[in-house]
């Protein structure tokens, strides 16, 4: 049945094709909420979701404006409607839901309209859930990964071999990637890095660089510095690399879930054109992977999607139960990197960066990799690398670590009593970065005075807060006064705490899977 | 993050609180799409889902219905606008899609916050879905049915017992209830049926009631009724038995799922204060249930929970192949259980009410309640029993089948060769008869003058469609030229045919639960 109803503009975007009625209008044209309905003005064509509403007047039709740019139509303008079949791709995914496994042109249809907004976010909710119970196949990863890589940009360097790095994420304070990236450079070797900024985390990669260069590249940028300094440190979310994975995480993030991981992951290292990845695989309370037995399910999942795909993936399981290094947030993430190029790193952050650098190399068919960067890290090479990656991108190659600023609003938590650390709670470090201002303001964050093992006396420094805002330094302070984010326990114990991050820290990786 | 925003009205009511800024502003107040943000104006005070918009000013929100009326607010005044906490209910369904089961308090606030529309659909969705997955524990049905109960109305009759029949559905045609009503009303028992409507059916059992009487009754209405007549035949839609069943089904539509199917129908005939109900759970191809041992492990489930609700429930399975009786679609099924009740109804019909009523009365601990129900019939005191439900449900007590308009436009699919009718497609019933108007246009439908096992000579009419407008005739003519409705098999088997009817068609329940 066909309907003439009269527009409206909603007055603005909102990512894909939607549409208000009355309920009387559903009813009568015969579609509810989240079907879909077909308009038609002159040559013009749209096929919205249905949001049902009421009050509205009878002949009315509110539209945003990807319809109303579809049909071309003004206020008062009356287009003709019908109900709409839902895309192949729903189908599919009620299949899923009761149970079918997808093949590979399934699998490409519920991507490609996912890309093209075609699919509702009910119907790409239920999909992450069912995953999320069920898991996916290998073969469905797979297929997911390449529809997300056919479906997005892509990065053509013309040039072989192309490294990449990626973390699982989940520990603060993680800024190896800015030590990795110009050690590999620093070796020979292409490394065009695309990075994330934080969700829920107080700095991702993206937000650490942007504070010694411009993040926001081009693809033709990307592939311009890649080609002549070897390396670069992109934020990723602009490039519409495996765009498909940016509208299934609106749905996921509010659900806190990620069961698309895997091929997420391998479609954007896909993407950049990436022959040999090493993936850093946190394990530990508070990272994202709880279990080494966990890590290594994982491993394998991306070690053989990477191999469809082309790619040798190398993963290494790492310890993940305290922030790597000292420091969480932007500026004192990046000050902090910027001191280990200068061979005054802390050794956790310098061992897991080379250990990363010799996994990489060894995939790449070259023995002695870790040493490698440690020397080009001893040598002032990877620093002069980084220099000449923050100068391609529009920063200040001269840049010193004290040049870096900090918030000036600072707050420091004291051991109460005599003791050893015995943990550092990441979700708690994270918490107080945040609410002290990371990641917007980048000079927000904290500093850890006192990692796992240590000895402390009372009235010793534990941790500091940096703010840019007062009002912010005490939402963080009042955190604080509740929650535990160093526990110190019973002196003595050095020994055996640090037996927690056998074998002996900063020894990483605990696994290679290749 | 408090922010002042300038109020602008969305102009209609979605069902639940709803708000729409620009992307700038979500990331300025640290939220993304679907999470809630807190609006404050005065003393008025809303938590509301976050839709993120472009090319909206950053200043603005728009606000639904909802929202506006909770705050008071006119176009232009300025609202306090911060982050809010998803409620502990979406925490309780990222527990659940990270692999826990619910407890009772869990599912509370779940429900809850269903009906006060505190949940987002997404989340709703993936609730629906993961569970879907993994299944309901009986004990998690078991608290989804009572929080449906306890956050909706009850009917209270005051009076014990009460008896209450319900199908799954999924059979075109199935008005057993338009006779197991009348008849156990008139072997003096109390049964407040209240039904659903068709959504993908050609008609639901108020719209089939609806072409003899008022199926729009209120709570008092029904009681009333039930205590002076014995039953009635109520619409369920509008009585806010268990309204989170009604926003759950919203999301489960277009997912073409029901994975709380068994709480839904419990609560249900809780909530109308049932102690005796039994249940018809059709099985076959075309049938919601495909076999024997699914419909058993749902029947122990809804015998189960029902229990725990404190009703004696049972469960019988039936014979879902092919269509109740003969006709399909609300006028055609309203003639056809009227002349059911004359005595001059299809056997299957006949006998299936009958099966159903005797079960009911094992429950309620009388023997021989089927030959009871069929001297009810035989002697016109069910008859005259539904016309006394018609009467006080505003209906014509002395309607005749043939008072009852049908479609007068209509076409007859006829045998193309001599056979027996090998099968029936529920499905290209359903099509058909939608596609002719039911269940809008009341007198659209189908009627069969064949069914499995019947032997038909070419030319012979196997059905007849009919509507209201020539045009649907015309959209259901041209679907049965491409999909069989009935299959006509080699003459001289309807022996072996009639064998998928076993035990002799047509004796129902294949089994009883208890």
């Amino acid at each position: 049945m066909t309907t003439l109803l009269r527009v409206k503009h909603l007055g603005f975007s909102s990512g894909s094709p939607l549409v208000v009625i009355d309920g009387s209008v559903a009813e009568a044209l015969g579609v509810r909420a989240h079907d879909r309905l077909l308009l038609r003005f002159g040559s013009g064509e749209a096929v919205a979701v249905v949001n049902v509403a009421r009050n509205l007047p009878a002949d009315a039709i509110l539209v945003n404006e990807e319809v109303a740019q579809a049909l071309g139509v003004r206020d008062g303008d009356a287009v003709e409607v019908s109900a709409a079949p839902p895309p192949r791709s729903a189908r599919y995914i009620r299949d899923l839901l009761r149970g079918a496994w997808l093949g590979a042109g399934e699998v490409r249809a519920i991507v490609e309209d996912i890309v093209r907004d075609m699919l509702d976010e009910v119907e790409i909710a239920a999909l992450v859930a069912a995953v999320s119970q069920r898991g996916l196949s290998v073969e469905e990863a797979y297929y997911f990964a390449r529809a997300m890589v056919e479906t997005g940009e892509r990065l053509e360097l013309g040039v072989e071999p192309v490294a990449d790095k990626h973390s699982i994420g989940g520990v603060p304070g993680d800024k190896t990637t800015l030590l990795v990236v110009p050690i590999v450079a620093s070796l020979g070797y292409r490394i065009p890095k695309t990075s994330s900024r934080a969700i829920t985390s107080p700095a991702g990669t993206a937000d650490r660089a942007e504070v010694l260069m411009s993040v926001n590249l081009t693809l033709d940028e990307i592939r311009e510095i890649v080609l002549k300094v070897g390396g670069c440190i992109a934020w990723g979310g602009a490039l519409r690399l495996a765009p498909a994975d940016d509208k299934i995480i609106r749905v996921e993030h509010p659900l806190s879930i990620d069961p698309l991981l895997v091929p997420s992951i391998m479609a954007k290292k896909a993407a950049v054109g990436a022959t040999h990845v090493v993936i850093d695989i946190p394990v530990g309370r508070g990272a994202k992977v709880g279990t080494v037995a966990e890590a290594e399910r994982l491993a394998r999942m991306l070690i053989e999607v990477g191999r469809r795909l082309g790619m040798k993936v190398a993963c290494a399981i790492t310890h993940g139960d305290q922030p790597v290094g000292r420091a969480a947030g932007p500026a004192l993430e990046a000050r902090e990197a910027l001191r280990a190029l200068m061979g005054e790193g802390p050794p956790d952050l310098v061992d897991k960066a080379a250990s990363l650098v010799g996994i990489l190399l060894e995939i790449l068919g070259v023995e002695g990799g870790k040493q490698m960067a440690l020397e080009a890290l001893r040598s002032g090479r990877a620093l002069a690398k980084m220099r000449e990656i923050i100068e391609a991108q529009g920063g200040d190659p001269r840049v010193k670590p004290e040049d870096v600023p900090v918030g000036d609003k600072r707050f420091t938590v004291r051991a109460e009593r005599d003791g050893v650390v015995a943990w550092v709670d990441n979700a708690v470090i994270a918490t107080a970065a945040r609410l002290a201002g990371a990641p917007k303001d980048k000079g927000a964050g904290v500093e850890l005075h006192a990692k796992v093992g240590d000895a402390v006396r009372r009235g010793d420094p534990l941790l500091t807060v940096y703010s840019e805002h007062s009002s912010k330094l005490r939402a963080a302070e009042e955190y604080l006064e509740s929650a535990t984010a160093v526990g110190v326990g019973k002196p003595g114990l050095e020994a055996l705490v640090k037996k927690v991050l056998e074998p002996a820290p900063p020894a990483y990786p605990l696994a290679v899977e290749r």
